[in-house]
């Protein structure tokens, strides 16, 4: 978790996720963080995903292999409850304001972050999604296939969501993409596409969701 | 034309087109011209469409037939005219920055926009276009397709571009959209959806539309 320095009104809080491969102290995670502490005035607190950081037994080259071995379904209501959890837990925090939360998460931080989203309800103000679809990636195992928890979960949400696009993304497949965002049940959705391959993310798509989180946390 | 307080450095400036029906002085330019002068220190200037405003003999809900007439082709190249000598004329101008200009047109402002942007090439930072696309809205006359004109000129642009697309557009087709933005030969192409109809534009969308035009003429 970070925090800005002290200040005498509560905080709003991020939840961030990352993505597959990395891991809760990631570039990313601590870049957004310090811009959320240092713009926003908000705290921020992330997680490592199944198989991932503090929690890879093995290399986390092979997290998908290890995914598909309970079966998605487990793993996801397992990470699922991480994040109740530690919403429950931050948002309990003396100086945290329990509902003034976003969270931000594409990728496979989407894979699980969409679930959690739809199952934190109004807990939530916003969510940032994204790189994830309806289509399976070539060669992702069938045992580890969303699309049936997407269909199930993504009506479910009604906060906004602003969705993150790569357009030429070589893993998702655009047209899957864009069927996830149309299964999102927020009236509030808003859709970003940028040029670009899967992990080419432009900074001005990091100022998007940075400028959605803190839109969503004001006042 | 809209102008800030007069200050010492030239301006930057803002080509502000209409949609369907429209007109100049419509409320939208006005919003847009006054936010650029207060907050982005841009001056604008706006210009009626091709039977719209002062240039509409007749009410400007006949406009489609209109244009139908005398074909598209030369409506459409007498708009780009039009802009091109806007731009030549308001870059002239003492305390203008010849090279901070920026377009910003949606629906009927991307009909003839989209080749003006073409058309000015480098002269223009950026441009923000939308709610328009590759398959004919019901009901449009065939002579006022520009399906031929974007296949030939949406290549050819390359500067930045954000562009806007309604989710849920009854008159122009999402997949139509989502092929006209595919056609953008510009690497820093940005698309930008929202849930609702055509006319239905969110305040995020134009908050997204100012801050694109405000870095992009930044220095």
């Amino acid at each position: 978790m970070w925090s800005p320095e002290p200040v005498d009104q509560p905080l709003p809080i991020v939840l961030l996720d990352h993505g597959g491969s990395g891991h809760k102290r990631g570039n990313r995670q601590l870049d957004l963080a310090r811009w959320f502490a240092t713009e926003a005035g908000a705290a921020s607190v992330a997680i490592d995903g199944p198989y991932h950081g503090d929690r890879a037994l093995e290399p986390t080259a092979d997290y998908q292999r290890r995914m598909a071995e309970p079966g998605i379904e487990k793993v996801t209501d397992g990470m699922v409850a991480d994040w109740l959890a530690t919403l429950e837990a931050v948002t309990g925090l003396d100086g945290v304001e329990g509902d003034r939360v976003a969270y931000l998460g594409l990728s496979m931080g989407t894979r699980f972050g969409l679930p959690f989203v739809a199952a934190a309800g109004s807990r939530l103000r916003c969510a940032v999604l994204g790189k994830f679809g309806m289509q399976q990636p070539a060669g992702m195992p069938a045992e580890i296939d969303m699309r049936p928890r997407f269909a199930a979960d993504a009506p479910r949400i009604t906060v906004p969501v602003l969705f993150h696009v790569q357009w030429d993304d070589e893993l998702f497949p655009r047209t899957g993409q864009l069927a996830l965002f149309d299964l999102l049940g927020s009236p509030g959705k808003q859709l970003i596409g940028f040029s670009g391959m899967h992990a080419e993310t432009s900074p001005m798509a990091v100022e998007a969701w940075r400028e959605f989180v803190r839109r969503h946390l004001g006042d």
